[in-house]
């Protein structure tokens, strides 16, 4: 029997202003990635998500991100690695001690946005946020994407790596992603997205932009929280997952 | 024989810009009060001092304050008690992971500035600053004004409540200080500030602005560290204490 | 024939989030109080809505707050006179460009949030904050609330002192506002909102919580647009205030 | 005879936080480089600047930046064109309000840190702020480096575009600089610095790290003022430009 993790992007307001429909998704997902306070997630934010996180025994999860509010971290920056390895640290023990609170605890790093990105590839970017997991204590598994410069780096660290896919996005041939801001490089069709997450979980496969079937293994889906409609497609893609016999669970 | 533990505000620095000499701080006090990234401390910053910290046995506490880098923390700020205890919760959690990473552990709490100055009367902010160290874990102990509400309120919590002094402050016949901007409101002479330590060591004792000796009951002496010759200073107030026979050490 | 301004706050976003419907606030007010980015608004969406505020002939203001992103501006703070003074230009000064280069200019200064209810009694902030539109340039009305200290030292200094009126706040028998937090503070009902507009832009009169009829002299109306149907019960005010004769137009 | 405008960063402090000698360079340099608050600069600090180079008759320049505090600006950053382009049109606004006060004007953009070097080749970038400065008003020239895309689209969008050159850098055979960290970037004899002045300024040429003689046509010279003994190495060299006939002034 397969098993599979749904984790999304939660308590990405800052302030007076809202983004994500955080109780909503907590409703439904087994892993939230939540933002401490580089793109967003103010204090008040992050304790509050941890509450209820914790409330309904869904696991916590770092989201990191460079420095930049103004960016929504969605801007790649060149840090300098000790610089980048401090602040990733930094953000991790900040969310710590809510969770805590909580009566749970960090349990993995994600990397958010630009950064994201960045270390699918940047080899020197990689290593510093595998620094400032290690740095920030106990070896916390990192989601990723599958082949990425961080995963790899991770795992030869001794830490977890956990691969993740993308149900609404669209692969190449070679099981990566399409760049957003190409054609078609998001699925639109909720069913489509179901379907696509039916096959990352239960085969480990997903039709590419090209029609051909590739291989994708991850044991975590990420859902979008952020658009009208997103809290139904994720409640939709957990029940057909549950009806393919498919266990939802968080991974850490 | 008396014990006093000698404690000054470090990295207080941002990015490019640095404030207090941490390495000449370090060779003399017993407690550092170390900036947490919301007055001033960026990550690496507080990475490096936690780490140096460590390394001479010096006892590291979380100087938290208002999210105000333009003002230094130095401007009061109405913010609301559930926004104050989660910002000071997440600074001694960000703080922590450097601490941690370095061997040693966040041992104390200290406001800094306009909120330092904010508990002394205001109920709810300090009750809100006694939230926030709660929520951040382990029993820690505050540093503050004897006689602050920030104190009383620590220790109905069950918080260590630990008073301090200031050596080059003038107090009235109350034992409070003498409000900065008054005239004489700093006491400049070096050799005034060496002795009025040993007095507050020894005894408890201090002479008021208006020439009577008054008691102020302190487990700390803050020395400040953003001057000229202030550490030589802080060197020449450990050295006569020790001549004293004051033992100097850490209260945490 | 009387005449009245409509004036709302615009732009409130902040990179990735959105706060007021600034599209369908344009096609009902008559002075746009722009973000300046202290409190919100960064630099393109205070690019767009002035644009957008030209091209519709809606005057443009300065919205000028304390530097607090992660409060909205709403936490009162004590800053010094000299740095408050500078902080209200640079938001001036900043606006200035994008209004200029959409063909128009800032035409009004309005405080924002806590300063706007600090400025109404604090002498020394009402001071700075005209001191920041003095070094501002040309001579710029001030929007504020009637009997506010603002208000009384722009006239002094020959700035245009423009009282403005609020119908979905309720008022004290002396023609001041019920403070938020009260009982009854905010008028709910949009029926009531319409008729209080019309009696406070034809009679300069408002029903006080009391009951009484209370004179309110004002040259302005603000109307809020940050809540859902905000921007219909602009209109209906709008129309209504046609209806009954009154001349909708900007002061500036 | 010969003509050069000295150029030097200023007003790079923040808040509590100083950095260069604001005063000593104002009274050797012919341009002053204010910065604008994304990377340094308080409001505060722009306004004293301002007057201080209005009271000297030092031009002011608007020294535009990524908004990067934490990295003063000095971590290159993928921002979108649209976003950078009203970024540097809101400081060169901001700091137009105090050069206005001080009964000057911005005569002038460059851009600091990691925009400047960003902008010698990426075309994008330089455009956005290209676009950044017509926005602003007033076509003012752009300061950067010879060759740079920057003064290339300057040039072609009617402004002027002035070349800048380093006496303490170290220069290619190619005429452009050897990048900082590489060996021997850095010119530290402070009479060779002095020597490459006056042989930038009276002959349009420098000698590059292997000896050659190279071309360098500069309207401007950049003198550091965040060293010790900047200021004075800064007067050695305005001293002996003017021993050797070149007229020392702004060029704008």
């Amino acid at each position: 029997m397969s098993a599979i993790d749904l984790n999304a992007d939660l308590g990405e307001g800052f302030g007076r202003w809202r983004l994500t429909d955080d109780e909503g998704l907590l409703s439904v997902v087994t892993s939230a990635n939540v933002a401490c306070g580089f793109h967003a997630g103010d204090a008040a934010t992050m304790r509050r998500v941890c509450a209820l996180a914790a409330e309904r025994g869904v696991t916590i999860g770092a989201q990191v991100s460079y420095r930049d509010l103004a960016g929504f971290g969605r801007r790649a920056m060149d840090v300098p690695s000790a610089e980048l390895a401090a602040e990733v640290a930094y953000q991790i023990g900040a969310l710590e001690v809510f969770a805590r609170a909580a009566g749970a605890r960090v349990a993995y790093v994600k990397p958010h946005g630009a950064l994201y990105n960045r270390v699918v590839r940047d080899e020197e970017q990689a290593a510093a946020v595998v620094e400032g997991v290690l740095l920030a204590g106990p070896a916390l598994p990192v989601l990723g994407l599958p082949g990425s410069r961080l995963l790899e780096l991770a795992g030869k660290a001794g830490l977890g790596a956990v691969p993740e896919a993308f149900a609404d996005r669209a692969y190449t041939d070679a099981g990566t992603l399409v760049p957003r801001g190409q054609e078609g490089a998001v699925v639109e069709d909720p069913g489509a997205v179901v379907e696509r997450s039916v096959g990352l979980a239960c085969h480990g496969r997903v039709t590419a932009r090209s029609g051909a079937s590739v291989e994708v293994r991850a044991r975590s889906l990420c859902v979008h929280g952020d658009t009208p409609g997103a809290v139904d497609l994720a409640r939709r893609v957990r029940r057909r997952l549950e009806e393919s016999g498919v266990r939802v669970g968080a991974f850490a």
